[in-house]
């Protein structure tokens, strides 16, 4: 088995062919992960959630880091890791024509808004349902590639 | 769909099935996160990597994160976040017998050892192929499972 370093464009094609990732933050030193979907375009990936730990952490942290793989096996499998940058595109006309574009984009997958907006028990209280849109601007980008 | 929240039980039961993770951890505000693979034994995770990026960033704040899931499709998945704490097992008489545990049960998935160890070629030149041992010691466990 042999692993090698993507090219630039290999680990951005793979960003752009797979939907979910997994979405990191950090408040102070402790970091925390979830999975998320996401659609990318144009050195950013567009996402949205409910508010939750992960929105907080990011309005207080903008500098995040996602994983995107494709694992076949233990022997073959491809993996890119971005440092980004999360950036809020709230419901405001100064951000009206980047938020509609990030609807657009978000609605050709249109499976998503279900589970982001699905009915969320937690505490035994349902968390508000408001959608919070954001985008992960790519800052740094590096993939590896393991091949037998 | 509902997301409901995973009872304590359940949380472990999966970090007790699954083998891949992703495992975050942060230097100063900026997160990193990577897919790893570990075993799961009395509240901690065994994995180990040849020295790298993460690696350094764990010895230098032991905090982390870990993500395990069974995803199904978006609509129907599990979920587990632990935030944990890094500890390394150092080939010293003072940490044999927890090193000595740690092979023993990783060696149980005799294929691992390849991935972990797999030649590997970055900016040209080759890792050093020698094995740093570690558990992440689970801190803080929760889960979330989505069913329609």
């Amino acid at each position: 088995m042999l692993i090698t370093e993507m090219s630039h464009q290999a680990s951005l094609d793979l960003l752009a062919r797979k939907r979910l990732g997994r979405l990191a933050c950090a408040q102070g030193s402790q970091p925390y992960v979830v999975p998320f979907y996401f659609a990318y375009y144009d050195c950013s990936l567009y996402s949205f959630s409910t508010v939750g730990k992960k929105i907080e952490w990011m309005r207080a942290n903008p500098l995040v880091c996602v994983e995107v793989d494709d694992v076949v096996d233990s022997h073959e499998w491809t993996s890119v890791v971005v440092s980004g940058c999360y950036e809020e595109l709230p419901d405001t006309p100064r951000w009206q024509s980047e938020r509609d574009f990030a609807v657009s984009l978000l609605q050709q997958y249109a499976m998503w808004w279900e589970p982001a907006l699905a009915k969320t028990l937690l505490h035994g209280t349902e968390r508000p349902l408001v959608p919070i849109f954001y985008r992960i601007h790519v800052v740094g980008i590096s993939g590896r590639r393991a091949t037998l």
